[in-house]
């Protein structure tokens, strides 16, 4: 195998010509959509025409005329078919970490068993909120973080509430849902999915997988732009019994009524607060549009194809340099990333940006490399593989050793 | 007087000049930047250029490159000055009903008194977020909605905490914020003021008043557009001691360390949650940028003159048409609106939308005319009352009477 047979692949490829509904900046190699998707072609120009043609000249009138009240039920919408969801099921409003706060506080405010329940090495937020809110509950309440792997067997009678991260943020490790959503269904355990790192990416199935309650990001694979809103999914069977407990007006059964007293919606509009910031939410229209026409299970396949690349390529040029796979090797079991342990993960990342080659740092020693399918070709891995090669071979990342700084 | 007085008092005003900063579609009377302030010149350049540049070309870097981090900070420090606050106290992050869930969630942590104590009439969605926190934290806790104007006399020794609007949403009526402030502060009870209809538009003291907890709107009087972001400050004086209920990681110590355990800031970024949207956090600096060189005592003599001659003219003009002025005679008392009562208010805000002059309409029966002292003029408020006039007395807005119909 060499470059060619990749260019050839790439030519082949059925979802190449996704590639061009991005924008993406000359002699980049962008392994980072993970973390920030790019820019999707038609964004510009979608919030230049909000921002001059519906809030300039349309005033407070665009709210109804140009449909500002329902973007965050239409991006919902737009979602839904990219994780197993329904039309009505899903919500984009405010941040994942705000989401995960107002699902786990309406699922704990009942009390009853003590136990909330997540995974040590979960996406830090999402531990750091069930921390906030055990705390403000009190009650016998206590949050337990289970040691990596010890979910299913650490859920039982005791556990109140579930929170685990489809697909694990710095190794990739995807979850198996559906024997956990059987497990808990059968103790009565509500499980809220972070979804951040699948949706858009892997295959997911919250229908199918009898999953109730999930959240997820729309700047990652889902190209919303940089802190776009995230969404909540509540499933059609649950979204009856679902009392809110951050209630506002947005979430009202009357917005305009006034009254004193909140009654919810309906519909998920019940997971709605405030007013949504609706920039950044018509972005995130664009950037799922750019799933248009695509199948999920090719799009998944060719995530799987590429990181198996990735694997082998490092296996063969990449082992002499002390990167060791931290990711699964079996593609079923690993989302749509690469990830490499080096004891100067920091110092390599930043000598490949250095190189225009865009990989994320992850603490303490996680070097990530996003494949993101609607624009990843399989002759960027081969090239990403070739610049670190030479970053390691010539100790290029020497130089930045020891210069980590906190970002704040 | 006549108009020509009018277009005189308008060429004599210093702050004249401001109304170039904004751009506002030719033949609109535009009575509703209360609601949604008007677009600034330089937003839509501002947004490309974050669309295109800092997305598009620096990608993930521009977290660091562009000073993404940093945003909800600099727009804070920049509303700061508009409200009486210092550089440090005021964070722009999530919507303001989340941003009082966060403040009240914390302040009512700890128990104690049992009664959370708003007004009634208070905006709506300030009562909902109430209402839904006192059932989540239960144990005795009550919400109590005071008769209007009973307030500061329900304030008591029961009382946890108390959450006031400076300005009311509907008459326009301004609370004695030094007065409640001081008698709060005598009985120990903590209070947040909802500054929505405030911040930009009157004075506001923060400091001086020995406000600890705010906040406020960055939508209307200050022009970020459809669905920005909200402001929270906390003072100096009370930042060391207030912790976080709602914990996420970017109100985290070391965001990047992923530690396992929440460890707040020591700053106002404490109040920070989860991942800003930067697109609309962004046009927030825009807005408030309009207040660049302007003196905020002239800006709010400005907006107490075009009330008053609204008032006079109505009084002149508009008496026999059944429209009761709602708000207060006192412009000390009055913020930067003019409200007036009609059975007919909804059919009549249409009427006079179609003669390209906008109002509010706010349930059941109040027709609101706000007051941006930055872009209205004197021959504005001149014209709007020949148009109320003309609209009344053909009674052409009867032909919306009855058509009224839920927003969602």
């Amino acid at each position: 195998m060499d470059r060619a047979d990749l260019e050839r692949l790439d030519r082949d490829c059925p979802l190449a010509p996704c590639r061009e509904r991005f924008v993406l900046p000359d002699g980049v190699l962008y392994f980072d959509g993970n973390s920030l998707g790019a820019l999707p072609r038609t964004t510009a120009a979608g919030i230049g025409a909000l921002v001059e043609a519906e809030w300039g000249e349309g005033l407070i009138r665009s709210w109804l005329d140009a449909g500002w009240f329902h973007l965050a039920r239409r991006a919902g919408d737009a979602i839904a078919p990219l994780i197993g969801a329904s039309a009505g099921e899903v919500a984009v409003a405010d941040s994942t970490s705000v989401n995960i706060f107002k699902l786990a506080a309406s699922l704990l405010r009942d009390g009853g068993r003590p136990t909330v329940l997540t995974e040590s090495g979960n996406f830090p937020t999402d531990m750091y909120i069930l921390e906030g809110l055990v705390g403000l509950l009190g009650g016998g309440r206590e949050l337990v973080r289970a040691p990596p792997g010890g979910i299913p067997d650490a859920i039982d009678e005791a556990t109140a509430l579930v929170l685990l991260s489809h697909v694990d943020y710095r190794t990739g490790a995807v979850l198996d849902m559906a024997a956990i959503a059987a497990r808990c269904k059968a103790l009565g355990v509500p499980v809220i999915w972070d979804l951040c790192h699948s949706a858009g990416a892997i295959p997911v199935a919250l229908n199918r997988c009898g999953v109730d309650y999930a959240v997820g990001c729309t700047y990652k694979f889902l190209n919303g732009g940089p802190g776009a809103p995230a969404f909540t999914y509540v499933s059609q069977g649950a979204i009856g019994g679902f009392e809110p407990a951050v209630t506002g007006w947005f979430g009202h059964a009357d917005q305009f009524g006034f009254e004193d007293r909140y009654r919810p919606a309906d519909s998920i509009e019940k997971c709605l607060v405030g007013t949504p910031p609706v920039l950044s939410l018509r972005a995130v229209l664009d950037g799922v549009a750019c799933f248009d026409g695509v199948d999920m299970a090719a799009l998944a396949a060719k995530s799987r194809r590429l990181s198996d690349l990735f694997i082998a390529l490092a296996d063969r040029r990449l082992a002499r340099h002390r990167l060791e796979l931290a990711s699964p090797r079996e593609a079923a079991r690993r989302g749509s990333q690469v990830s490499f342990r080096h004891p100067d993960a920091y110092a390599v990342a930043r000598a490949l940006i250095a190189r225009n080659l865009i990989p994320d740092f992850r603490d303490p020693d996680i070097l990530r490399f996003g494949i993101t399918p609607l624009y990843t070709r399989h002759v960027d891995i081969w090239d990403a593989v070739e610049i670190i090669d030479a970053v390691m071979a010539d100790r290029a990342w020497e130089g930045w050793a020891g210069t980590r700084e906190a970002v704040t």
